[in-house]
């Protein structure tokens, strides 16, 4: 029996790596002789640089980068093919790089993610894969582009500081230093956010309260953004307010559409198609995905769809292996997940949950190979009465 | 595609045909075009008159009787195939008709329980079920044997009263008013408990705690059964103490085996057979069976194990649907369930895994039905392809 394991990591408790390997040891409980291939999966978010490195067995790098909050931290950026790097934005401007009671996305800056890219250029590769999963800023990419050499500058024509609340005092934007390499580099990003950058869909009413904006930042952060857009407008004559993706990233999206030519793909399937899934599904019987949470709201762009979309056209069956799940969940029926199989085995706690996930993924391995192994008892056993 | 649905209750949330019901509704979001058949069932505690009755097209009779506390409850019994009774402990001595701060094993007594034994004699059937799990009692159905006309007297010639308590005032034990009918019917017990009378594994230790004892108590509860069966030992020359289920429901096993001639039998084993379900299993393609929690410590005469060894025989595959499973469920693969889905589907707690019940127990279904077309799934994908 091939079994291929391609699963996203479970946020908070588990990476891709650390799910797969407690996926294989509850199949090895019931099937010691499958063959277990696991592809490490990731959506663009933490955890995307490690998993394509290993996949295509890339290299690390490691920068001094400036952190969310103005901070020194040690970003890692990877190369794969020789010619590509793959930053993720988390890994210098992430959430889970400052504590929780440090969260305010009116300081924090996209600086350090500008200067991966610009790392990335230093080394002279071909293309850079952005992951733009994961962020604690809401600077409408104003700190990536400085550090590309973009200049904003207040009325006083001093260059401006970091963070959403410094994009009101932009005056002038000055991009004839950035860096020309960009021109010369193909920048695409992974992203399935499709929010444009303001308004009730936009970066800050979406996904400003979790970078810790009470309901009142997340208009004034909503009014920064737009005023942002209209100065880029007016001095640029760059229009990407309304464009699909602005609104990722606390507005990294735009930034990277307006400095970097950027073009924005939906990360799964790149990523997918990077790591050869469809490759290794054509000797398998059965597919297993995952991911943390699955609901019905989030279907588009999950790594668990796409892994189901290339396992339908190649006919195998595919089973999710989920941490939570809310009740109806048809669309990823719909999606062609032919089970989802839920990890949670008796009323927990959340952080129950979380502290036991490897046992418990491990379980639901386990179930995963039983409810796959059904299909031979009818045949065997009708057989054996006969 | 036919279906088998044979569930045990999920005590304190839905009973077997509320279970029963949830489920076929999740398997017709799948497959509407299923044939069902729902067989009730329960393991001889609460519930057990009611899956027997609307199996078998019994009849229902009710009783008023003594409840637990002494204080009076309306109780009721089937009639089965014209000649058998059905009760359940449960209905006139049982935890459930108590409230929780009224726990009080020293005062409950099974006088209930042997009023409506006698109300079956008085109809005139040739066996009686009893089903005696549930039980608010430890009084060695003493208060039964009372009821049917056993009489227990302490040093003054005075009829000892209700509960464990009254155990240590007896005298004298008189046996010569006895209901003679007793002697010309069947009476089968239906329990899964093979506890001595007393000792650490008797009916005091092992299950005084769930009916309100303290540590203290059950040492006292255990000292109190020891004393009364060497009282029967000394005055009928009944030597029950160490009959396997004796401390079944607080001791009304020893009282069944010393004046009612009873036979214990694995409950779920008898009431398999009279609901025939080996007979419905004959045309099924799968058999969903299920209880509310599952461990392995628990697999002996557990309803689901039970209908598993017969769809075994008939070369069925078996899913159950719990809803609370401990890690660590080998036993339960090990006696021929096939796959445990479990009804819990996010960080919970019990109390909304209750309120929640049908809902969840509906989307178990749907799992159910997903896992089994898994083996369809294969098959036609590949055809498909080619």
């Amino acid at each position: 029996m091939n079994i291929v394991i391609a699963v996203d990591s479970f946020k908070g408790s588990a990476n891709t790596f650390e799910v797969a390997d407690s996926i294989e040891k509850g199949i090895k409980r019931v099937e010691q002789s499958a063959v277990v291939t696991k592809l490490p999966l990731a959506d663009g978010g933490e955890g995307t640089v490690d998993a394509l490195v290993t996949a295509l067995n890339g290299k690390y790098f490691e920068e001094e980068v400036t952190g969310p909050l103005g901070e020194k931290v040690t970003a890692k950026w990877g190369l794969i093919n020789n010619n590509i790097a793959v930053i993720a934005m988390a890994e210098a401007s992430g959430l889970t790089l400052i504590k929780k009671e440090d969260k305010n996305p009116f300081k924090t800056t996209t600086y350090g993610t500008g200067q991966l890219i610009k790392a990335a250029l230093d080394y002279g590769v071909k293309e850079i894969f952005v992951g733009i999963g994961g962020s604690a800023t809401n600077d409408a990419g104003v700190g990536m582009a400085q550090a590309l050499g973009v200049s904003f500058k207040d009325k006083y024509s001093q260059e401006i500081g970091f963070g959403a609340e410094a994009l009101a005092n932009i005056e002038f934007i000055d991009d004839s230093k950035l860096d020309r390499r960009i021109n010369e580099t193909k920048i695409s990003v992974f992203s399935d956010v499709k929010n444009p950058l303001c308004g009730k869909d936009g970066a800050s009413f979406v996904y400003g309260p979790q970078k810790g904006a009470s309901n009142d930042d997340v208009e004034i952060l909503d009014q920064l953004l737009k005023k942002y857009g209209r100065k880029l407008e007016e001095q640029l004559d760059i229009n990407i307010m309304d464009e699909e993706g602005a609104g990722a990233a606390g507005g990294l999206g735009a930034g990277l559409l307006a400095f970097c030519n950027a073009e924005i793909f939906s990360g799964i399937d790149r990523i997918l198609n990077l790591i050869k899934l469809e490759e290794y599904m054509k000797n398998a019987d059965l597919v297993i995905t995952g991911e943390g949470k699955v609901d019905s709201q989030s279907v588009h762009g999950k790594a668990p769809i796409g892994v189901a979309r290339i396992a339908k056209k190649c006919g195998i069956p595919v089973i999710a292996v989920v941490g939570s799940e809310e009740a109806n969940i048809v669309d990823v029926y719909n999606q062609g997940i032919d089970l989802v199989i839920d990890i949670i085995n008796k009323p927990m706690s959340l952080s129950e949950a979380m502290n036991n996930a490897p046992e418990l993924i491990e379980n639901a391995g386990e179930k995963v190979i039983r409810a796959f192994a059904l299909k031979n008892k009818t045949l065997k056993m009708k057989e054996e009465i006969v």
